[in-house]
């Protein structure tokens, strides 16, 4: 007997993230002949097609805005801190507003809790957060507290863009120059440092514990008109690409040589693959992956600290690495993904995916 | 040595969920000093004050916001279908949004499952999801999801109001009618009956496992410009007469022969005290709580089926109940409270307070 490979008898466990968040998006998604009413209008990009769903407003804005769940078990690193993991639950979402060239309005944090947490611990899990959201100009406008086994944190955030400067992932031309803000890989490092009980400073560290979620430098981004495609690299440079590539329907041709790499994570990494490793395919680097015409470089080079790091081509040139040894590979679409879990849950992921 | 009441190291089970929203309200707001930057100018109602936080928006609409964490052992009755889990899941965040009066314009779903959940519950799930909000004239526009040990959804709602007819708890005035949509009491003693094992007909469980958010009746209740304040009754008609009643700081003297209890919770019910209970002191009834003053009564009598239930009076008397045999006595502020919980985690409620 053959095995039907869509069964609704399998388990999430064995399809990947991927394929369920193509089977939701799929149920949400208005029926072509749908209803039209005033609510469905307003959708400009819903379930499944970016870092952040769009709602149209009046005027000149639009309304953007996402959400995420995160666990102590699989998303807190042991050596967190409640402040920590306070900053780091409004970070994952203030990133996805950033991602969008989007000004943060407000968050809202869920928190389910056990109820022997102390007092103490909620105080610092509320500074963190409120700490986070100002960082990035906002602030927390509300939420939910309950009780629950394991602590659960589900932030979503809400931010404003102009309708004509709302980036997204598709957009991305043949000739674009593919740049990153910051560097890459840091995160993954502090986290195999702190796994494998390796020292590392703590600025490294703190690119994990702390990210910074880049709002700042995204709106001046989406403000400069030169950028033609945006999102995060929160679950690696190598996913990020594909997603990008993806939506975009465009190539990627990086150049090794380029990848902007912290000097103590290449002192970390043992071996030029295993560095390239660090760059490519981990998590949690809260950094800006986009898009630039060329002709319009000028008008962003000086935002942040901004690396050129390939060019952008035609899809059937798939996703290309250039050596620095001469050679070219393939990037591969790997980095973390959700619900691939084994059946003893650890910490593996930074960030998960979303429906949008 | 007397022990210390705010000590940090208390645990959050002993000192109960209104205590720590307070709490978590203190760190949320800014300074009175604070940043007066554009994302807090939009803040008309942040944290703490009402079922929705609420933005400013260009032209005449303002943008509400509510989220919520529901999760399988203390959320969903057993007898609960996944489709029904995902409506609940969608329903609770719409109540919220129409206890403001406000249009629903699209839902955020975050989702944490076990790795083992079979694709055929979480399509079911999210059919719920999409039911609930369709039969709510929105749609789902994005989410996430991830591996838990315990199902766990947080929903968020989003919506809009005229600026100008926005309801919050407070505006209720003294000489106002207090009124209040469909019945009090049926979820509840649809819990009693699952919980016991008593045969119930599938009217009176639906009232429980898909209760239905009044969207609709609010928009009209809103626009009529007759209500003064509104809220939901999800957490029991007595809990939402004390917010209601602190917001507005008002008192009210509630009929019990006024209360609207169908035929079936009445028989349902073993005594007069027993069904005083059920229709004030159990949760998960989505209807509309609300005040209007009584010249404009006829603009909102034949928008749904409305109960006047007594008359809004100055703070000083209290919340007080006209008894059917003519004593009077305490409405008690009671109902669910979440993060008393015990060490075993049981089924108790059915909707949870927000930090707003």
């Amino acid at each position: 007997m053959i095995k039907n490979k869509t069964s609704t008898s399998e388990k999430v466990s064995s399809i990947g993230e991927r394929a369920l968040i193509s089977c939701l998006t799929e149920i949400f998604k208005p029926a072509p002949s749908g209803k039209e009413g005033p609510a469905f209008q307003e959708v400009i990009a819903g379930a499944g097609s970016d870092d952040c769903a769009v709602l149209d407003l009046e005027g000149e804005e639009c309304l953007v805005a996402t959400t995420d769940m995160l666990h102590r078990t699989t998303d807190f690193p042991e050596e967190m801190t409640p402040w920590q993991m306070g900053w780091m639950s409004a970070a994952v979402n203030l990133s996805d507003i950033a991602a969008m060239g989007a000004r943060p309005i407000g968050l809202l944090m869920a928190i389910g809790m056990p109820a022997t947490t102390e007092i103490a611990f909620v105080e610092a899990l509320a500074k963190g957060m409120k700490a986070c959201a100002e960082f990035c100009e906002t602030s927390v406008i509300g939420g939910d507290i309950d009780t629950h086994d394991e602590l659960t944190i589900t932030g979503t955030a809400l931010g404003k863009a102009k309708k004509t400067r709302v980036l997204s992932r598709s957009g991305a031309k043949p000739g674009d120059l593919v740049c990153v803000s910051g560097y890459t890989g840091s995160a993954g490092a502090a986290l195999e440092a702190l796994l494998g009980k390796i020292e590392a400073s703590e600025k490294l560290l703190k690119s994990l514990l702390e990210p910074v979620p880049r709002t700042k430098e995204a709106q001046k981004l989406a403000a400069s008109g030169a950028v033609t495609s945006m999102m995060d690299t929160s679950d690696g440079l190598a996913m990020s690409l594909h997603e990008l590539a993806k939506a975009s329907k465009v190539g990627f041709r990086i150049k090794e040589e380029a990848l902007p790499i912290e000097e103590e994570v290449i002192a970390f990494a043992a071996s030029p693959d295993k560095l390239l490793n660090l760059a490519l395919y981990t998590g949690g680097d809260f950094e800006l992956l986009f898009t630039v015409s060329p002709e319009h470089l000028t008008k962003v080079q000086d935002i942040c600290k901004l690396s050129i790091i390939g060019k952008t081509t035609a899809k059937e040139e798939g996703i290309l690495l250039e050596r620095a040894d001469g050679g070219t590979a393939r990037i591969e679409q790997k980095g973390y993904q959700q619900l691939k879990a084994e059946g003893n849950r650890k910490l593996k992921k930074i960030h998960s995916y979303k429906i949008p």
